[in-house]
């Protein structure tokens, strides 16, 4: 009755369900359940059990399972095979021709149009007549779940358009596919970062979008299902980096896992206090004269960090969206606008509080200063470290975050001390 | 010849350039514009630019646009319209039914299934026979740019289930709907909040979804395109707000706009600045025995700021992903193991660091056993905040960034120099 419970419920939601149970429940379940149904599961479940369960399985079974998927979904799960038996499980496949697109797509870089796309599409060829169109049609949209597009291609496979099915339906059975195809349609090249092709196909509004290699033949399709995981994928690292964590943990990961994922960021915040200590003791005999100064290094150094938090994280947005034209210096020059009136406002604050607490007008004065040098200086570190690691082919994003903070506490405190200093005559 | 370059460009490149015109040019170029390509051009317009362009325009002039667009971006640009045109506008739109159309969708919350539905869809009765079915789609094909499914509905519209087009041309013209449809199909309600559509599109893998009422009747179709949107959109907010940003700013606007999203936070910081500074000032006299414990100020602070962030953004993450499963205390007793890990590495690290630059062994133990007590308590804050927040129904993504850091600066002093007292028994 598990079996008739799990055939009601979207395959989806089985991985889910899956994703809790131990490597014998799961792989117990697997066999249980509709071979339909695992194949689908299977795609969905978090890699390590995924793993686990196919490391119970012979190499039949899992052929059997790559047999009933897309060859995309097939080709990532081979490719987390272990290497000593992937020949053997696609010896075991029995439709040969899905086993050679399997093999193609072993080949594409993850991180590719290649590594997402699916050798499921439709296309004809130029030199057809629509008959021969209609009935070829039929027999390949049997193995695309969603057809979308009909691509044209010519003899040596070359993408020259795609086909309406409205046109094809209204024209006579001998009209040749060279006549009726509209010459243009949107595609991507098979070594497109899977980024831009999210950017192109969210921009455009398409559905699925086909892939081309470097001489313009059709090797694939990509669809929007796989661009949305792209999608949430990158924003989800995006953010975790911004926090501090290295990619690719969930809440629910190891306590190990998680603690190898944050203890680095962590280590480079400790090195950067143990700077901002040293570049304290360097001031050291400021103390007796002008405590009060150091009372405000935690505000200072927290400023600086907001700011450049706030200045990086505009950037990488920006470049992520295509939202940055312009120069370098023209940026650089808005936001250190930006941070000298932000600035500016909070100085006044702070003088204000300084002086009516601590009752002495210079040292505010010093104080509030030095807080608006400070947030330029962490306003112009924010903007040009991203800017600068995009330029070189970097990803900006792991200039948010910790690393900013940390570089901004260091110069922060320096900043203000010396500039306290000189303003107070020390 | 303007003009036919632009025809050849892609609606979605024409707003691109639209967005960086003045509102003369711009409002010059869409009159100029196919009126086929403005409609389409003005939804992929930034608000403020699409805003200028319509103050220019007759209500007769967007009453034409309206009539060309799909009824959730005509609703929304209704939407967006002074009250006193909105009248004269929609009775400008000649197409009676889908000016209606708009109305209805106008009623709807723009922060629900509702406010991201259009009207165009295909739907069927299920008393209907095959031929009338067949004939009554077609009719309705000629406003549905993509038709995806086509929909079942009794006589009182309720949603029944769908139509698979092969079943319906394989069976006799005589049979009834209701015979051949699968009473089976996803649909939302129409109250449901954007978030949660695109997490059931995107985990069941679905090009369009049915929107129903209260009482099940079928109302609109919400498609991929736009969820794709509504997930760019969330993921956008939510990275600003752990960066201390007000949401809905980009690196274009303003410099006084992104003044008004960032000052809020940054006046925050100041505040807790301030509060540092006081307690500090409170363990003034400490000072002339144990200046060096003032030095580490900045490196307990970032430690607990870091801390904060990164247990915070998991959780937030976690929460928006439905990974977090299980109690609040296990999920504390969780972080609060790992922090005290990840702080005994770190806490050994820094009494190596102190005790050799400084030399004396006790005041390099205390700071470092007050650093594990920061952490811990840290990574306490990071984790209960955002998930209290969660169970009080407020968004947990304010609890990142600038919010947590501030506390745990506060927080993070605090336990530092009551610890460091204790253990060095002042
Ligand atoms: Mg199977
Ligand atoms: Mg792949
Ligand atoms: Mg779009
Ligand atoms: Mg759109
Ligand atoms: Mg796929
Ligand atoms: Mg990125
Ligand atoms: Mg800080
Ligand atoms: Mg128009
Ligand atoms: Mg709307
Ligand atoms: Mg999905
Ligand atoms: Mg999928
Ligand atoms: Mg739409
Ligand atoms: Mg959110």
């Amino acid at each position: 009755e598990l079996v008739g419970l799990m055939g009601e419920i979207h395959y989806a939601d089985v991985a889910e369900i899956i994703n809790e149970l131990n490597e014998e429940e799961a792989t117990y379940l697997i066999k249980l359940l509709d071979s339909d149904k695992t194949s689908d599961v299977l795609t969905e479940l978090d890699e390590d059990v995924r793993e686990g369960i196919l490391s119970n399985l012979s190499a039949k079974e899992i052929a059997g399972e790559l047999e009933e998927l897309d060859t995309d979904d097939a080709a990532d799960i081979v490719g987390e095979l272990p290497q000593e038996i992937v020949q053997e499980v696609i010896s075991e496949i029995e439709d040969k021709e899905h086993a050679k697109d399997i093999v193609d797509l072993l080949r594409y870089d993850e991180n590719s149009a290649g590594g997402l796309m699916a050798k499921e599409l439709v296309k004809v060829r130029e030199g057809w007549d629509v008959l021969t169109c209609v009935k070829e049609m039929r027999a390949q949209a049997e193995n695309v779940t969603r057809v979308h597009s009909i691509y044209v291609v010519d003899d040596e496979d070359h993408l020259k358009g795609r086909l309406s099915l409205k046109d094809l339906l209204t024209t006579s059975t001998k009209t040749h596919i060279a006549q009726v195809y509209i010459p243009k349609v949107d595609s991507v090249n098979v070594n497109e970062k899977p980024e831009e092709v999210a950017k192109i196909m969210s921009k455009y509004d398409l559905e699925a979008i086909p892939v081309v290699d470097e001489i313009g033949r059709l090797v694939g399709r990509i669809t929007i299902d796989d661009i949305v995981d792209v999608i949430k994928e990158e924003a989800d690292k995006d953010y975790q980096m911004a926090a501090g964590i290295s990619q690719d943990v969930e809440a629910d990961d190891s306590i190990w896992d998680l603690t190898r994922a944050r203890l680095p960021w962590l280590i480079l915040g400790l090195f950067g206090g143990a700077g901002a200590a040293v570049i304290m003791g360097g001031f050291e005999e400021m103390f007796r004269q002008y405590t009060v100064l150091f009372l405000f290094t935690p505000l200072i150094a927290a400023m600086a960090g907001n700011v450049g938090v706030q200045s990086s994280a505009i950037i990488v947005q920006g470049l992520a969206n295509d939202d940055i034209k312009g120069s370098i210096g023209n940026r650089l020059i808005k936001e250190m606008l930006l941070a000298l009136l932000n600035g500016i406002i909070l100085a006044c604050l702070l003088l204000l509080f300084t002086w009516i607490w601590k009752g002495n007008f210079m040292t505010a004065l010093a104080i509030s200063v030095s807080l608006i040098a400070v947030i330029v200086v962490a306003g112009f570190i924010g903007t040009f470290t991203p800017l600068f690691l995009h330029k070189r082919g970097i990803d900006p994003a792991i200039a948010t975050g910790p690393f900013i903070t940390t570089s901004n506490d260091i110069f922060g405190i320096l900043i203000y001390f010396m500039i306290a200093k000189m303003i107070l005559g020390i």
